[in-house]
């Protein structure tokens, strides 16, 4: 099933006071990477939301912080789709430093395709089959731009 | 007019590499002491929107950073309205250390009581008349509670 | 042993477009509520960073996402030690709305007892005998008054 | 002197629950802005930090908040120098959406560059002669690779 891999810059605003990522903000870079991925794949959780008031929400994480990364640094993220349920995403994920391949973090996440409710409240819903068949595909997305400055 | 005072200990989360609070995050705190002022004078800004669909929102900040302020210490945060127009909220704002007074940042920001509308857009609508009489009245409203870890 | 309870009001700057807590956050509520018992006890991670250049670094996270939270819910969070080898805490942990208890997220933390070494790296070190004594004791401890306004 | 740009897309974690960006993170797209702007230079404020524990700190913020800006936008930030004293930079900054240019954002920011002293508190210094002329360089740098999913 899919993967994808996107680097990173380690933000000034990313920190704790050792000077070392605060671990939440860690958990939004793979977040973040998911969000991209189905950007890249044509489904745009925003347009998910406009047109079908659904998203994929967290539903379970299990992460280890493994070595620490600190501002400034280049991060490559990479998460893999591991197994697929009616209405879940099951995710692999990594995130490792660009030059070293040192281990920062690793996981798993398993989203919901959920739809929200007018009081507020939100329902799994199955996953759609056109956004199914594209998550289905093998094979490996990488988002090549994002890991340009290689002179950092 | 209306003065609102509460205390704060800054997070772990809220850090730069230097070890000192982002200062994105200062605003924040000024965001946060006004919601729970008005939200202590009976006009809770998630009943503005369920009710109305409007809320203060932030128009212009104008704020000067003074003093560092770290993980743990104990900040006393002020806001005090100096002039209120038909849609708009002028506030002057300090942020200073609870136990030498030390002044962390200064500033002022104005708010426009806005709606917002179907297509996403918000439009600025007067300000109701017991919302501004409830601001209009003199005097300081003091956060007791939250200030009470003195031996910290 | 140990057991700690605060609440906390779910802040504006705590959404997702959905207006429901963005979930990375949720888990910084436990990190605040781990550091506000650390010193409710007597031993805020300040001082033992500027004594030992020690704190307990985040060593895993495992979380299930249960019910959403928004803007202005009040938010009781509970962390209860559950076992304490020598350098690691594990803390099971829960919020739940005040008013319906209702569960919002429910997990497990390990934290590990480290110190910052001169080349940026953390280093597991022996939890101390006097921080190991004073998280032993039964019995839970209640931050009363971040509970006051009960009216919200 | 100087002007920088780049493109950002909103990220799920960046909204208030009118489902719009929460100001103060507009100030930080700034301030990432800038930090990325040094980097290109030549100047990363971590080689700054590790070689002199120094930086540019923010000093003076003045911001105006024109229209709103939600999740999954693509938004393009500009900084320009205008006028750099012994140890200050002003900048002109302003977020405008890449498709329309409709503005976002705009305002003025002013560094101090700094050093952080044993006692915590931090000093202005004067701005190296090297960076100094780095910045007095006319002419426009754009990060065309972050700009590059134009069918977003």
């Amino acid at each position: 099933m899919i993967m994808y891999s996107r680097e990173l810059t380690v933000n000034w605003g990313e920190s704790d006071p050792f000077g070392l990522v605060y671990f939440p903000l860690m958990l939004a870079w793979f977040n973040d990477t998911e969000h991209e991925l189905l950007r890249a794949i044509g489904f745009p959780t925003n347009r998910m939301i406009a047109e079908n008031r659904s998203a994929f929400v967290m539903g379970d994480v299990h992460f280890k912080f493994i070595g620490p990364a600190a501002y400034g640094d280049r991060v490559r993220t990479v998460i893999q789709l591991s197994k697929m349920t009616r209405s879940t995403l099951h995710w692999d994920c990594r995130a490792e430093h660009s030059s070293s391949g040192d281990l920062i973090t690793m996981g798993r996440a398993i989203r919901i395709h959920a739809q929200i409710q007018d009081d507020g409240n939100i329902k799994s819903i199955p996953i759609p089959d056109d956004i199914r068949d594209a998550l289905s595909k093998p094979g490996a997305l990488v988002d090549m731009d994002s890991g340009h400055p290689q002179s950092d």
